[in-house]
Formats: structure tokens, C-alpha cells, sequence
């Protein structure tokens, strides 16, 4: 991740400035406010404001259930029990925003999570930078045979390098169409004077999905986490899992208490259905149950015995 | 309005502790930050956290536009450009979180606005405070003759002085009768040891509409906008807009650029249907045109009148 | 439940209306279209319209995933598999319109998911009827003692009569001091032609939390199942939850596959935490461990166990 | 727009099947229901569901406003009142869904609208068709030199040509490459049965924006209300606005009634500032006010003489 004088200077800026406030704050992640942390070769995600900490979801909880919670006397107690009983209204009295650079095909899997305020680079106004991802060999991954969402092992040696000069390539290449096009370049020069450019609006629809955009995203501690538990899961395209791995050091940072009842009951936690609570039950009981008996397809029967690491259940 | 004790020194904690931020601030609303504005005769408004200033809507707007926001050279140009072309997601970059003190039947038309995160007080925990909304006589109006939901002129002497004591007297005694059911006082006094309680859940609902109730209520500065545009507004029901008016003000120490520009283009400003602008240009062009040629209802041609203050040409 | 004349003769004319349509059809949701179907003493639900059924579902993934969804064979499987891996947008896809009496105090609990449209009966436009909730003598449960927001046992003999006689005159003594302050009947008629009434969106006030509102709510798919999965639950009010086991049987004469998955993975089943999942397995391999090593509180323990029906290690 | 036969078989399934239903029906929209609009090259809009109709709006209306509404006689009087006045929640009672094919930028313009429900074709599970979008000659539009996303003058001859061929040659040959990297062909041929092939959630990195997407797409009445004023309008970019412009007419067929109004109050009007009313008026009254005592800028003063069409006023 390169970023220009005029951004590295606009963020030592904004982390030399320091005025009091009456507001809560949050010590750690005021620590690392406005860095830009690098994701990928070009992208990055940094926290450029938050509101609220840890006990801005107490003190919601206890304006909520009045005298009702003084029997759970620490705030980490509270905190726990409204993420098991989810309870999650609290949760959304604290926000944060985040300035992310992402390619544009990871950019439109991470719109779809609809309660968040965004404002995205515009391509229409202005012109976008040329950067475009491109996956380190080890991330070249064939498609899964068994998955059709999956990935399955990493491609070798001519083939990888193939696909890599092909990315590259068609990257480069369209996007010097794309400044022929607007007859500008991005620095702003314009290539021929007497030529005049292709609207913006209509040029940008000849670059390539892995093009670099960025935008201000904005929600509160409740759908972040909802973002997190999806697109910090296993399953998640890597891509994005990036993002989100990194977005969880920042929770920690932010409300370490929330973070940590988050990591057991919604990370590291797992369903369970009718079906399935009934076969852990002759399981602890020591009853008889096999797939065949136990009304579940195949696939599930071993999805529950992965969630609880019943490895020689696996059939 | 009449603070508890404990509330009371609960707002002075929270107005003491001073931190460093390296997070944009608001001067003008840190200094009434946390604190009670009274409101109606046992409510309040405090703003209780905030996330960015005017600058973050600038800051949002230029990521957004890229160099095509170097055009436009100040904030203020900035902001009113975005606010008259509805360029609305700039404004949600912005947060602001109220604690408030309302009666029910304010909160239930309240409510309706769905974009906000809201911790209520719960009365199936806690037992509601005895308080409840007596008008001042000068708001005891009477039901308007002409508007379904408006109000008339204001009731006089023995009559007003009869609905007070109605609205008094039961609210006292369904209030009196919920703590009787409940076997329990507000501070919590057992009234009867040999008796046991009717679940708070059940009790609750032999309240009136007029108790009070509170709640913590966090938004976007958007969604405070279309907010406060409904609920400041004349139509609006006086009990509404107090609070309404109130946060007006708040908006103002906030983001004194945008409010100015609220002002202008969305408080002060008016709707003009495509029949509308027809007649209104006739009209400067000194055409004849009137009620009857105008394919208006008289309704509308009279509304039409008002937005432009011209008197002369109600009918 | 008491239907008034003209609301019997609108439903009458409402199922008598039948058209052709090129859109999917529920059948068994058609045959009970429009009827009021009677909750507590003066509630009722009826589901007034609706859009999609099981089919919308597989087709909407059909077209997401592609040529991607063609092993999954059947309907029903397919169905199963987007619940239990909360895929959860092809839900989304259909809609369903209730018109809704209940008591006030229920609809300040159910306006809380705020996913929905709604259009409720303005008390400052008319005038409330005169019906408000009284629970049956079998409801009138006392305050748990363990449970801050739960219901103990039932109020017995003289005690549960003084309640009921409580809530009964309270009501009418309110009810009827709100037709005196507006100077009006609710049917229409004036009390006395020599005064004026007070302003209905003031009268309303006057009225307990238990007078009857009605509304039209519509939803799609998943709200709807967010809402019965929260509200259809044991730990939900008892006057709530009426509504929503009413609710359940129109969804499944609505989309059956969906139901059936929704009570397997949703409604039945149940989630376990990181902690809960060692323990679980440990329990599974005959390992020993207890509430002392177990790392949980007493509360979560005793959770656990009873989501898996495991009374004897209850604690 | 070609359809496969598969999709021509799939349609006219649709079309063919009629059943009975007692909901509500729209006559003009049945007609066309599961028609595949087209739209640009290769796009298309479908109606593919709907719920409700105009008297909906209304029965929402009296529901809400009770007898309230009984003065107002028509339909069309109350559908205006309501357009009118922003009582908004009765448009929400309808919803519609549509089947669209568009291009990616265009996709990621719409998205940007979020209270809508959606299901896109997902290029992790499956391959995206070999279509793309390439501007008729008229549509190759320059840059506008006034207005940052707006455009100018079309190309002419050889840069037209020019652009052209680079969108054509570039789009095709970056989709050979996405099918070299997967190593199978849209058709699910295997390329080189030796070699494996790129996972299909990285090979679509390679595609331009221009590549064509489709989704399904659920909102409500006032959602799509919001839609079209600003996607039809003459500001939004062509390749969305025709989009909208087709919507239009399935909003035409399916809510006469509400149509007309929408046209009326928000297509066909406009705004006014508070500074603008001002000026309004003093032209009504004959009174001096020009640009420099306006206290407009030039830009808004434009604006308002345009929105008024009084085209001797501009400066």
C-alpha cells in the first residue's frame, strides 16, 4: 500500500490534533485513529471516528431495564448476558466509521450488508486511481470440486504465472484505455489537446473488477458485528476476510468487553437444530444414533459433528 | 422538571470528566453536553454523545467527489450545494445520541421514525416513575372545527378547570391502583408483606397515556433532519414540537453550517406541484389566473397561496 | 372479539371478491384471507394480503446462485439448506400484509422491529373505541421473584378479583372521562351542544395502556420469522405471544417448506458458545467436568443444560 | 436483448399459468407480468410479482385515519391529499418485485438504494454471460466542461469509432481471459482437461464494468417512488435513467391513480428555499430583485429561473 504525500500528510494531520471532549473515549483505539492499516497489495482500512465504548452499552442496558439490572453487578456480566440473550438494542448506541480502500469486487459482495451509511469514491465526478489487486501466488486458488462457492489447492507453477500475467495485463491494459478514452490522465494531464474526452460517467465501465475504489462506511457496533461474524467466518472469500480480520483487531480495541463475549458466544459459538440437539442428547446419554437413524442428510449430520469436533463421527 | 438526586449527580460526573480526543468536536455542544434541558412539565432533552462536526460532512463529500469538489472552494458552498440537490449521504456521516423524558402518547408518535436506535425504559423490569403530562391551560385547546387533527381555540374558564382535574385525578389514581396491583411502591417499599405482587409486565397496563417514559435515542444527522422538519413544523402537535424545537437548537451548536442551510432549504422551504409552477409563473408574467381556471382544488390553491405569502389571493 | 356490522359486511364482500391471476398462489393462505381470527377478548389478526409462497424462495436463489444451485434437487432441500446456512435474502423475497387489533401496550413491544410498514389508527384523527384488555383470571400471574421480567404463579381468590376490578373500572372510568373531555361519543353523537370538546390528540391521553389499537403491518419472509422467533418464544409476554402462535399457523399455510425449516433450525433448535461447545464434547467422550471447571456462571450452566434437556446435571 | 430459450420457455410458463385469488388485482400490469422489457443491448426489466393496488393506498389511509377520512370523497382526492402532504406510509403498503438485467456500473449505482430486498446472480457459484454493454454512437457522449458528472456533445467519426472498438476489444478479450483462467467456457466445457481451473469468486476479478449482472428486486411503493424521481430524472445518468423510464411505465399500469400524483407533485415539481420564496414573491408583487440583491448565488439563481422557466431572468 503506497499512499500519496498529499494522504500521508492529511493523516499526520489528523493524528496531531488533539482537543478535550466530555465524550467517552476509547484510549486504544484513539491510539491508532486515522492509520491506515495496509490490506492486500493496494487497499487499507483505517478508523476515522467512533462514538461510545464498553459502557455505553451499560449504561443503555440500565436506562432500558431501570432498577431490573442491579443484580448484575459487573459490567462484563451485563455485557455478556445481553449477547447471549440477544438482547442487541444496546449494542447499537455505539458507532464507528472506517475509511476503506477495496477492489470493486469485494466492494459489491460488502454493499449488500444494507445498515450502514456509505459514501463511495465517485467515478462519474472524478477519475480513478490506477491500482488494481493482484492475488500473491499463494492466494491463486483453484476452484473447489466439492464446494461450488469454495476454493480448493492453490494452482502451481506455469499455470499460476499464466493467470497472473493475465490479470496484470488486462488490468494495465484496459486501464491505459481507459485514459485514451477520457483523453486525460489520472495526475489530470490531458493527453491530446486537440481531442476531447469520453464522459467519465460512460469510460469507467471499461476497467476491470479489481480496480481499487474507497469510501467512508459508517454503522453501528451491532451490524459491524453482524459484518464481522459473516465475512470474518471460515467460508468467507478470502478477499474479504482480509478486511474483516483486521476490522476485529479494531473492535478489540474499541470495546475489549463486547470483543470478547462476541468471540465466544457468536465466533466461536454454533447452532444447533431440533434434530440435532436430540442426537447430542443420545450422544451424552450414550444412546444408539448413527446417520441412517438420525434424519439428517449427510452433509449435515457433518456439519454438526465439525461444530463440535466429533472428528471420528465424520462419515 | 425535577431531577432525582441521583441524577442529578450522575449529570455533574458526567459533565466533570474531560478526556483527550484526537476526534473532530463540536465546542458549542460540548458545553451543554449531558446536561437537562426541561421540557413540558416533568420532561427533558440532554444530548448525551455525538460523533463528528460540520467538517465530517465536508471530509465525506469530498472522498465521495474526489477532485470534483475542488470547484466548490468553502465548506458552507459545500454544504448547500449537497443539502439543495439532496445529496443526502454526506449527512449520515454525522451521529448524535439524545436522552429523553417523554409521555407515552408523545413516544408512540415518535416511534414511528424507524431509522434510529432506541433503548427504552422497560416497564416489564422496572416500575414507571409517577409522573405524568398535566397541560398548562393555555395548551388545553379545543378540537379544530375545520382540520381533523388540528387544534381550536382554547378552552375557557370552568370548562378547562374540568378537564384538568379529569386528566389529574385519574392519572393519580390509575397510578395509584398500579402500585396497589403491583403490592409495591416506586422506591420499591413492600405495601402488603402477606401479599404477593401482579407481574410489572401485567400491572404497566393500567396506566394512562400521559405517563412518562424515557429513552436513549441515537440517529444520523440525516434522519434528525427529516425528523425535525416533521415535528418542528406548525402542523405538528404542540407536545411533539417542543421537543422538536428544543433539538432544533442542539442541531445548531452541532453543525452550524448545515443547520443553516436546513433553514434555508428545508424548514423555510416550500413544494411547488407541476400545477403549481403554472400558475406561479402566469402570475409573473401577470397572466389571469385563478381559482377557477386553475384546475386546483380550492384546498390546494389556498395552500399554494400561504407558502408564498400572498394574502391577497386566498379564497 | 365483536365485529362491528360494517366491518363483518367488508370482510363478507372481501372474500367474496376472486379474480384471475398470472401470480403464484398460497392456496391454503387464500382460503383464510381476510378472516378475523380472534386473540385475547377483543383482539383479533387477519392476513389481508400477501405476495409470493415456498416457490419465490427457490426461484430467487435459482437465479442468485445460478447454474450453482442445480444439485440441490428438490425445493424442500434447498429451502432446508439456505435457513440452516442463513442465507438469508431469497426470505426476503416474499410479503405478507396483517391487519392487527390489540392493546396498546403490545404494540408499543411489537413497533419495536422496526422492518416493517405500518399504518395504525390515529387517535388524534377519531376516536378510540371503547374495548380494552382484561386478562383472564388464569393470566393474572404474579411478579416472578427470580426472573426481573418474568411471570410467577397465579394470583389467587380475593386478590385476583380486586386486580381484575381494578383494570375494569379504571379503564371504564377513563374511557368515559375521555368522552367527556372531548364532548362526544364514539358514535358520533355530542354530549353537549352548548360546549366544545377538547383536541382528540389531546383526550387520547387520558386512556390506559390496555385500550385496544389496531394497525395494518406488513413484513417480508424473514422479518416476519425474526419477529415469531422472538415473540412465539416462552420467554416472551404472554399477550404478545398470542399473536405471534396465530401468526405461526398463517405461516405455514402460507410457505410449508419455510415453516418446517424455520421450526427445526429456528424455533427449535438452539446456540451454544465457544465454552459450551467444549463442554458439550467433553460430556460426549465421558470427560469430566462440571459447573466448577466449566468456566460458566451458574445461570448459563443451568441454560445450557436445559437446551439440551439435560435435567440431571442441572445445577 | 437476446433470451435464451431456456429463459423464453421459463417466461412463457409464467405467462400461461392463471389461477384465482381474492387479493387484489392490477388489470394493465397482469397484462405485461413476467415480459421481458428491453432495455439498452442487452438489459431487461421484468415485473415479476406484485402486491396491491391504488385502493390499497387508500384502505391503509382510512384504517389509519379512521372516520377522519370520511370528508374526502374520492380516491384520487385522497391518493393526492396524501402525495401532498408526505403522509407516506400508506404507499408503503404496496410492494412490487422486478426481474432486471443491467450492466455492473449500473448495478452499483441502483444498490445504493437500500431499503430494497435483493438477490443478484452470484459470479462465486456460477460463470456471467458473455454480454456487455456497448453504447450506441449517439449515447458516446464527451465530457461536460460545465457540470463534473454531467455530459456534453457526442463523439464524433474516428473517436467515436476509436472508443468504440477499444470497449468492444477490451471487454471481449478480458472475458476470453476469465475463461482461459477458469478453464471452461460459459456453455460448462471444459477447456484443457489437463489443467484446473481458477476459482471462479477470483476469475471474475477479470471482467469490465461494462459486463452485464442480474437481480431480483423487491420494494415498496414509496421506496420505488424515491427511485424513480431521481433515476428519471434528467440529471441521472442515461444508462440508468432508461431503466427508470421503463419503470415508470410499469408504476402507470400498476397504480394509475398514484402515478398521476407522483407526476403532479414530485416529478413535475419543484423546490423552493426560503431565499427563493422570497424572490417569488417579489416578482409577483412587481417589485425589484435581481441576482445581485437576491443574495443567491448565480448557479441558484439559474436554478430557480429554470425551475420557474423564466428564461429572460437568467444570467
Amino acid at each position: 500500500m503506497k499512499l500519496t504525500k498529499e494522504q500521508d500528510q492529511e493523516i499526520k494531520e489528523q493524528q496531531s490534533q488533539e482537543t478535550r471532549t466530555k465524550r467517552v473515549t476509547a484510549p486504544e483505539l484513539e491510539r491508532i485513529l486515522y492509520e491506515a492499516i495496509p490490506i492486500l497489495d493496494h487497499g487499507f482500512v483505517r478508523v476515522v471516528d467512533y462514538m461510545g465504548n464498553d459502557t455505553s452499552i451499560v449504561q443503555a442496558a440500565r436506562v432500558s431495564y431501570g432498577k431490573g439490572t442491579k443484580k448484575v453487578s459487573t459490567d462484563s456480566g451485563l455485557i455478556r448476558y445481553l449477547m447471549r440473550h440477544w438482547h442487541s438494542t444496546p449494542f447499537e448506541m455505539c458507532e464507528i466509521k472506517y475509511h476503506v480502500k477495496l477492489p470493486i469486487f469485494i466492494a459489491r459482495q460488502w454493499i449488500r450488508h444494507r445498515t450502514a451509511n456509505v459514501n463511495e469514491y465517485s467515478a462519474r465526478y472524478s477519475i480513478l486511481d490506477k491500482e488494481f489487486y493482484l492475488p500473491k501466488t499463494k492466494h491463486l486458488a483453484a476452484q473447489s470440486q466439492s464446494n461450488r462457492q469454495g476454493r480448493g489447492d492453490v494452482l502451481q507453477g506455469e499455470q499460476a504465472k499464466k493467470v497472473l500475467n493475465l490479470l496484470k495485463n488486462d488490468a494495465e491494459q484496459t486501464y491505459n484505455n481507459y485514459e485514451t478514452m477520457l483523453n486525460e490522465r489520472y495526475d489530470g494531464s490531458v493527453i491530446d489537446e486537440k481531442e476531447v474526452g469520453l464522459a467519465r460517467e460512460l469510460a469507467r465501465m471499461n476497467l476491470t473488477l479489481n480496480t481499487y475504489t474507497q469510501w467512508y462506511w459508517k454503522t453501528d457496533l451491532l451490524n459491524l458485528m453482524n459484518f464481522l461474524r459473516l465475512r470474518a467466518d471460515s467460508h468467507a472469500q478470502y478477499e474479504i476476510r482480509v478486511y474483516a480480520e483486521t476490522m476485529l483487531e479494531t473492535l478489540k480495541k474499541w470495546v475489549p468487553i463486547t470483543y470478547d463475549a462476541f468471540m465466544d458466544y457468536r465466533v466461536g459459538g454454533t447452532e444447533v437444530s431440533a434434530k440435532g440437539k436430540t442426537i447430542i442428547q443420545k450422544f451424552i446419554k450414550g444412546e444408539d444414533i448413527s446417520l441412517e437413524n438420525s434424519g439428517l442428510s449427510k452433509r449435515e449430520w457433518n456439519e454438526l459433528m465439525e461444530a463440535f469436533n466429533l472428528k471420528d463421527k465424520l462419515v
